[in-house]
């Protein structure tokens, strides 16, 4: 069988390539029929260079191209809905409703858009003039990105169509998009219509590429090559961590989206309060696609009493009861079972493990919720912290609220802490001394709500401390904000209008760009 | 002679130390009075732990102390000003007139006062609301700071009332002050000041500390130290890459203001319609101070013509006719006499190195200007790069635009760039193709003018791809910008008002803050 081609210098072509791989169906273990290419270094050594090219196109054109392809794209994504969805599910097991189509499709397209108004818009550029020192600056394109996307959105998250791309083509850069080797095929049907919009609206031919998949050693060479820009990951903390290594060598920014385990304190009155209700939510949440979210609520700390018992029962009713996801691969379901097993090794106790009935033939491990005492906990906080990464959960029973606190306290970064409080104020006091030390250790402070769903907003940080991420001062979800990231900050120090870019030039360049003019950000033009 | 204490924990204490150093007056070439401790690591192990107490004091404190903090700072400074600069001109050889006490003393107060205006007012938090979600984020501050600050500049970034420290403070962190070696004594009364200040506002006590000197390994373990929280860091690349490489790695971001060369492109219009006056803005900006400014113009590209030779001619008259300046160390000395050779060694010709009059008894270097040609210079583009840090300069002599474009691709990241082109407009497609190039490799674009002199404006961008700092995106010059690297991002989602902080309040903190409602910018409160 042929093997798929990639998409470098705007050309489908065939791959330089010793190995070749396949994706799986993960919900038959079965491998799918399309093989594909892992790229010597010299397809990433020409993307790079084409890429190179591509950039210094892209410098010189208007913005109002990188508003039309994201526009037309998005549009492109809508018009194929009913195929991309159904060979997503194939290669992830996602369904195709109530996920994929009704819900993911539709946020991919909406970040699009919302990062094409930002694009035309340019207000995300911070254009910033000083005008009587005739100092002007603004945030411009970095260079090329390659985008390296996570295997539980095929989608909203995929280097081809999700939020980092969507933030680097908006901020004027080229992407290579480094597929997710679970979802090869989703990711190259999503490159040719973004190769039919680039070429609709006049993109360089090289604005988008496609590898498949690379060694790992090339992948390292390519996050520390000269011709790149920036990078965007979304993964493991394993892979991460290297790439972030590579690329912190040669100042390269990187920005990395890795474990979270997500934190959610319920204070005593909350739990007697509405314990059986929070009890569905959590489970639920943790539940919900086989718990493979990044924010998902791996982390739940309790101060025992005789509330906490019933709330565990109750919990373990809706994890015995409720049928085992689908996972996404084969290394989700390697991965899990072996991150369980440490934090059983570790002492954590098995309230349950075990399902009504499995709804899968496919890569799954049974619904787990272990737990712990808070004293066990910090003799060894670093095994209890291993993120399991699917639809499991551990309980932490803390003695009282100095041992909540210090728990918190023994945390690495992450993206979201929860806390759950009563209504009528009893729980106050325990608020204040939890969220004054949580606050610090997460990008997101949620309450009386389960963390995931991830509201593209432009308040959202979908970000945190490391390791959660490799910056806490970034977000990967939310627009202006998430474009920030791949751009650098440009002045121009007594530089003749004519020779600046149109957003700062006097005059707004659309009318409605916001500017942050002599300290007041405004609309109108300099008079 | 007693050995001189450190700040810790609100007390000045005798030192844990092994070693002890003293600075020298430079202009005298003999070590001054006063013994400083080399602490052992646990004098920094106590400030981390003091610093991380008076963080959590910190962040329950209302803003406006921070604002009254380095109010009466800065007006501390302006108190004691002649003593502080003739402290600091012994300590540097920096004249007390006209430089620290006309120039660098007032803008050092200048830019407390606007962090201190910053701090209070609150627009650089970028407080974004989204009122339907009510999801609403802002930055806050991120952690004790350590301030590592330069040998150059003993007021404006010391790490004690500079840039870095004003910023950090702002963002509402302590400060771990790092003194530099060479003005020790100018940081200790720079800490007493701020300590007094810290003292009357009530600070907590251990927002400001000092440790003068540390072994190269506790510095590295500092930085990745868990009670840090950032880092400043302005200096010499070969301390900036290891510190950098020590917060990388457990993913602590660090702000480094490295090396930069400036590269200057005099195009042939300019040269011919007003090289003589050029030559002599340029013979100025690079002997002023000894040229020890990181914007230094230390790379001059040229196209090769008639007035090229005018030019290197009258460049050569003026270094040889001005005296040589002192130079502030004995390692800078050295470190300038080896780099001038390794550019020597690598082919540059010496156009003149001597100076009419020695103006100094002490470090010093003759004023050197070197010459090599495009050719010459991309054969070894990395050697040619070489930053000879003080009064000294290299010219290229390119063979035609195209080599000059070639020269500007072959450069690392710098924090200026400077195009310099004829009025009538005869340069202008030049300019077009030079500052496509130029633009991508430095912070800040200057046209027609020299890099020295960075003016503190919202405007500016005293930064740089790297190795002229560590990440394109910051400023470190430029309030309310250069807050931010002190600053995490913090989302706050389905939060009840009363637990928000003011700035995310319905109502408009100050009446003045500004803050991103639902898309618009504004100093409105919610209705």
């Amino acid at each position: 069988m042929a093997v798929q081609q990639v998409f470098i210098g705007g050309k489908w072509r065939d791959a330089n390539h010793s190995e070749t791989f396949q994706a799986d169906n993960p919900a038959e273990k079965q491998p799918l029929a399309d093989v594909f290419p892992v790229s010597t270094w010299q397809d990433v050594d020409e993307a790079l260079t084409a890429a190179d090219v591509a950039f210094r196109e892209m410098r010189q054109m208007a913005v109002d191209r990188l508003e039309l392809f994201l526009n037309l794209f998005a549009h492109l994504l809508e018009e194929n809905a009913q195929a991309l969805c159904e060979l997503a599910h194939q290669e992830t097991g996602l369904p195709v409703s109530p996920r994929l189509l009704d819900v993911e499709l539709p946020r991919t397209v909406n970040q699009l858009k919302m990062a094409a108004q930002a694009a035309g818009e340019g207000s995300w550029r911070v254009p910033t003039i000083d005008t009587k020192a005739n100092i002007r600056s603004y945030y411009a394109g970095i260079g090329p990105v390659a985008v390296f996307g996570p295997n539980n959105f095929p989608l909203a998250f995929n280097g081809a169509s999700g939020g980092d791309f969507a933030a680097a083509i908006a901020a004027g850069n080229p992407v290579i998009v480094k597929a997710n080797p679970a979802h090869p095929a989703t990711t190259r049907e999503l490159v040719k219509l973004a190769a039919q919009a680039a070429s609709e609206i006049g993109l360089p031919p090289a604005a988008i590429q496609l590898v498949y998949h690379m060694a790992n050693e090339d992948g390292l060479r390519m996050v520390s090559d000269p011709r790149l820009g920036s990078i965007g990951f979304t993964g493991s903390g394993i892979a991460g961590r290297k790439l972030k290594e590579a690329a912190d060598k040669v100042g390269k920014p990187i920005y990395l989206e890795m474990s979270s385990i997500n934190p959610v304190v319920i204070l005593p009155g909350a739990l007697a309060e509405r314990g059986a209700d929070i009890a569905s939510e959590f489970s639920t949440s943790c539940l919900m696609a086989a718990g493979q979210f990044c924010t998902n609520p791996g982390l739940i700390i309790l101060m025992d009493d005789e509330h906490t018992t019933q709330f565990i029962t109750t919990v373990k009713e809706a994890f015995g009861k409720a049928p085992a996801g689908t996972l996404l691969t084969k290394g989700v379901e390697a991965s899990l079972a072996k991150s369980l097993q440490q934090l059983i090794d570790a002492g954590a106790d098995v309230e349950v493990s075990g399902s009504g009935e499995s709804s899968s033939k496919g890569y799954s491990c049974p619904n787990t919720l272990l737990s712990t005492t808070g004293d066990k906990f910090l003799e060894q906080p670093e095994v209890f912290q291993t993120e399991a990464f699917g639809n499991s959960s551990l309980i932490v029973k803390a003695k009282n609220l100095d041992q909540v606190c210090q728990i918190i306290d023994s945390l690495e970064g992450n993206l979201t802490g929860t806390i759950y409080s009563d209504q009528e104020g009893g729980d106050d006091p325990a608020y204040d001394a939890v969220s004054l030390v949580l606050r610090q250790k997460v990008g997101r402070l949620i309450n009386d709500k389960m963390p995931t769903g991830v509201a593209v907003s432009p308040a959202m940080n979908h970000g945190g401390p490391f390791p959660s991420t490799g910056h806490p001062g970034f977000t990967a979800v939310g627009i202006p904000a998430s474009i920030h990231r791949f751009a650098m900050l440009q002045c121009f120090d007594n530089v003749k209008e004519g020779r600046l870019p149109r957003e700062l030039h006097n005059e707004n360049p659309t009318g409605r760009t916001w500017r942050l003019i002599d300290g007041a950000w405004t609309q109108n033009s300099i008079s």
